[in-house]
């Protein structure tokens, strides 16, 4: 029997977004409830003790469980609903395709969200005050530095862990889109890196992310735009 | 035909330790290079892009498999390793596994280690200068915070994610004997804690782990005790 799934999730969460992308991919059904994590909301903090989106719930046959964090959820999708696969059969691509969504869970978070989206939004978000210019420019020079990189494998490479879309793909236009939306990606001066990600964007199953919006805080003018 | 492996690892790495714990309770032989991560060497980063430990080589009938960052290699062996199981058959379980690894590899990797073995370890193996006590406090605020949520889950359960050992346990175990060794955990105040502690300290597979030293660096006396 088919699963009744509710995802938390915040919008202009990278983590989340992974979801959000991995299930429509995989074309399941699910009711959202928008959680604001930074309001830590008790009933949200009963599911995930982190207090961290997103969090899936499923309820089968009058089961139900509980699947806290992308990574965890990202893995139980592929192995519970595995067609269209989002993880090579190939134990060598499989580690490849794991080893970029590591690659932008840690590191791009710790040099480029920690500076960017901490400063330009969670700082908003939490009360914590103006932002801090030069943990922005930190953050950008972050970013260019990741930009070269992926550049390199978008050169070579269809999707960033080889020829078919997979959870690395998912993983980095979760993370860039975030980014975009700030404002903050210099998508001149990475053609190849912007071809991939045109190409990820005009997927329907990007669409929905396209439509975000955070109050108080409008995306970059052509955040929603396929030709960018 | 049987693997021959080679672990890149850096002793007082909680990623390194996760995979050495995961390797040794699967009773798999490998070679081990000792990675001094913060020195770039260059073939090191050809392995890994990101140049971080730990990075897997598989070489089996002729193929050789590179596979980068902990989370990938502890999959990709209960994939290809499945007995001892480390991670629980049933998804509830699975879940809540994978829920705790993430914990401790985001949640006590921003609010613990960044500050306490950054400031206690990685500032001198990068020539960083002296600590800043003010972060030393603050991390060690965090661990307090992260020590209160372990103490409910040691004292429901035989086990961090219910009653077996798994990959929960591997991850908490691997940061928890880093900060051990810099003597910054308080066990007197966490008994539940520490009891779950003790039993996977005296497992065999955690002895090779209590003979690292790092030049310059002498651990906690009581670090390599199983009755501290």
């Amino acid at each position: 029997m088919s699963a009744k799934r509710t995802l938390h999730h915040f919008p202009l969460d990278p983590a989340s977004r992974q979801v959000r992308l991995a299930m429509a991919e995989k074309k399941l059904a699910y009711e959202e409830v928008i959680e604001r994590y930074y309001e830590g909301r008790p009933e949200f903090k009963a599911l995930n003790p982190s207090g961290l989106t997103p969090v899936l719930v499923e309820e089968r046959d009058g089961d139900r469980i509980v699947i806290c964090e992308a990574r965890a959820i990202l893995e139980h999708l592929e192995e519970t609903e595995p067609e269209p696969a989002l993880l090579p059969r190939d134990a060598s691509r499989r580690a490849e395709a794991r080893r970029l969504m590591q690659w932008f869970d840690r590191k791009f978070d710790f040099e480029v969200n920690a500076f960017l989206i901490h400063e330009k939004m969670e700082k908003r978000l939490l009360r914590l005050g103006a932002p801090d210019y030069a943990a922005m420019r930190q953050g950008r020079e972050g970013l260019r530095t990741h930009m070269t990189y992926l550049e390199t494998l978008a050169e070579e490479r269809n999707w960033l862990a080889g020829g078919r879309i997979t959870l690395a793909d998912i993983a980095g236009a979760a993370h860039l889109s975030i980014i975009d939306y700030l404002g903050d990606v210099p998508w001149r001066d990475f053609p190849a890196v912007k071809t991939w990600y045109m190409k990820i964007k005009s997927r329907p199953s990007f669409r929905p992310l396209l439509g975000d919006r955070q109050p108080g805080l409008a995306p970059a003018a052509h955040y929603a735009d396929l030709d960018f």
